[in-house]
């Protein structure tokens, strides 16, 4: 029988994440203060703590695992690699795929890597809630699940519409103890003065990031977490290409290609950027994002400092970005809808250390429906779009009638997208044009800094 | 770091099923044909492939799982047994609490461990279409998932009330290639009667199960499968147990309990059963079938023949029964509302070598809750009380100051019950008295046979 997963133990979760800071080659241009424009100071990321800074900005390549971060990541990690034999039988190919299968953990997904190891930070220097905003839910709920395991308090504002349509992240999120709030809400100032205007305000990302913002920064003991973008973020998910690199090992082989969903960038960073790191060092790996073509950031954005959010409360990033206030169509994937992209995948992406592909949301769905029926296992819509990236490279090696592996990150399962597969089958999916015009429009208005 | 996750490798996955056939004390009484009252023929069981009818009546202890069974199983087996530490801190208990996680299957729960294996064996014999009925869609999806995976044509009668009220199990079975149907459907001859008596019928399991039959007995190539009761189904699910006691052996640790759900015993009896065959030679183990109080068949049902379903086209069985027209309260745990249970279970509970208790729904889901909150994964309903199960034995060590090993079948998630766990967090879940007039009334029409 041909081995299917590759398993690791408890004892073998890596020890320490990656932190590619010491190894870029082009160090990361340093965030800015949105008043001052001038680069920030730790003070000016006060409602994190103090670990977490020190994580934003040290070079220091190798960061310790703190062992009851790794107790709890034992829960669910080190995660299972697979080998899609379905999926490559059914494509008649000679090349090798395999998934890092991130789907395992409670919430879902990926983000609970870096939830945990936030909760932990803020526990230990005594901050006992945390507030987030959350989209469809997956980060949201990932940290109300931190929340549970780590006995915090956790406060997350969900953008109205995802709050109405999406009923069961909510559910979960209560599940774990977590209070969540339909942004714009009544519990902030800037949530009451949008009701006031609007009382019908669907809400918005940028909207309730604000909303989280300052209920962090208006309560005693309450600091704010962030699920992507950030440079923590992507180090506390380097856990997932370092266990996937051991893994491959075993089997004695190593990838020519990692591809990954790309947002905000967090797990396409878990699992690439060990994998940059041998690149950097020489070795022949492509690493590839794959974004919709409806949010094309690193494909069509420019690379220029930007506001991460919409109502420009963030520092100023330097990222490909689409405009901050692009509002990008309303995709299934939701966790794709981000107009930046993280600021250390941005400069290797210009560096030419990262490529980027992006396609259209029907025939991502069409790759994880065909992932579904071979592999047996439901892809949430982000995923789908590495697995049609997989299948491409898959295609042109049959074409090409040459060996090639293919790693990707399965970040998460379509459990709570089931809605999104009805509106495929029926054939009543739309795709939607690259909004040439709208992100046009919206890059007029970045800010003049270089 | 204490290990959380004991692991076997795909080489590991049992290469046989354990028959408890050849171990009982008591053989079971055969079953009847409807009409005759006679023990029933291979011929009576022409709607399931040889190998099926085989295995529902040997007495070999020992089946061999085929490769391919073997391979498919490979995709998700051997399942991880989990040692719910955050659950014995919570209770503070000397017990230790170990789960076997069958939750991590595509389907998300143990199911597909017979679909696969029945599917395989039709496919062989030259049949390629299978049909079934599904209430809240657990088995539906399962054999869905199976004819994806083996390339067959699935056809599944969905009780109507659960086709409309449950839309995101149906969207899985649509997935993976399946056609659904809402029972009463257009597509039988009971059906139709049905339906032009009542257009707005909201149907029922026994009749889903009328029309999955009529379907097979009246197409060419075309057979039925059921997901719970029969013998072959128990023995499809053996791997459950003879993993988890290999597992338990790793750790040098044996059960003194063993806990699961049991509704028509499928998951018990996967667990379980490996166990029993331990009892039987002296070992001193307890397993035990944790029941709702509302539909209580081990705990207060009779002993006797009665049919399978509703509307009487099944062989007898003797087994414990309410009653055939005994109609459970709808409770959350689809899984567990059938009125009678596997014979195999119901003579060894005749026999004193299975325990059985039983638990209003709150309470169970208020285990539930419990154990999302300390152990993060979230169980099914019907999971819910092999927890609230383990959580009272536990208590009960700790009273006791004695340390004793538990382990429970985690035999689903509850991603798609979430609306269960909405009900019971506002406070609006309600328990159902035992129906205790209305399994008296049940319980009249027995068949008169023993």
């Amino acid at each position: 029988m041909d081995k299917k997963k590759i398993l690791l133990n408890d004892e073998d979760i890596p020890k320490y994440w990656y932190n590619i800071l010491g190894d870029m080659p082009t160090p990361l241009s340093p965030p800015l203060n949105p008043a001052t424009q001038k680069p920030l100071t730790a003070d000016d990321l006060k409602i994190f703590p103090n670990a977490i800074i020190e994580q934003e900005m040290t070079t220091q390549k190798e960061i310790p695992i703190p062992d009851k971060v790794r107790e709890i990541y034992s829960m669910w990690r080190p995660t299972p690699l697979v080998r899609a034999y379905g999926l490559e039988k059914a494509l008649g190919t000679p090349a090798k795929i395999y998934y890092k299968n991130e789907s395992v953990s409670p919430a879902g997904s990926h983000k609970p890597n870096t939830a945990i190891a936030q909760a932990y930070y803020n526990k230990i220097e005594g901050v006992n809630t945390l507030t987030t905003e959350t989209g469809a839910g997956q980060w949201g709920s990932a940290l109300a699940l931190a929340g549970s395991l780590l006995d915090m308090t956790i406060r997350v504002y969900m953008v109205k519409v995802s709050y109405n349509q999406k009923p069961f992240r909510k559910s979960m999120i209560h599940l774990w103890g977590a209070e969540v709030f339909a942004s714009p809400s009544d519990k902030t100032q800037i949530g009451r003065e949008i009701l006031k205007q609007d009382p019908n305000n669907p809400g918005s990302l940028g909207l309730a990031i604000s909303e989280a913002i300052e209920d962090a920064a208006t309560h005693e003991n309450t600091n704010y977490a962030l699920g992507s973008v950030l440079n923590h973020v992507l180090l506390h998910q380097t856990v997932i290409g370092l266990e996937a690199k051991k893994q491959l090992e075993m089997v004695g082989d190593y990838p020519d290609v990692v591809l990954a969903p790309c947002g905000g960038g967090s797990n396409l960073g878990g699992i690439g950027l060990p994998f940059v790191r041998d690149k950097i060092n020489g070795q022949n790996v492509r690493v590839v994002a794959v974004e919709p073509k409806s949010c094309p950031t690193l494909t069509k954005g420019v690379f220029q400092y930007d506001y991460a959010d919409v109502a420009k409360m963030t520092p100023l990033l330097r990222m490909y970005t689409l405009g901050h206030n692009f509002m990008p169509p309303s995709i299934h994937a939701g966790g794709l809808r981000y107009h930046g992209d993280s600021p250390i995948l941005s400069q290797l992406r210009k560096d030419g250390l990262l490529d980027a592909v992006a396609y259209n949301q029907t025939e991502v769905f069409e790759a994880g429906a065909f992932f579904a029926k071979t592999e047996g296992i439901i892809p949430a819509p982000e995923t789908c779009h590495a697995i049609k990236g997989a299948i491409d490279e898959a295609n042109k090696a049959k074409e090409e009638q040459k060996e090639k592996t293919i790693l990707i990150c399965f970040s998460g399962h379509g459990h709570f997208d089931m809605a999104s597969y009805d509106t495929f089958l029926s054939g009543e999916m739309s795709d939607y044009e690259y909004p040439e015009e709208k992100v046009k429009e919206a890059l007029q208005y970045l800010p003049k800094i270089d």
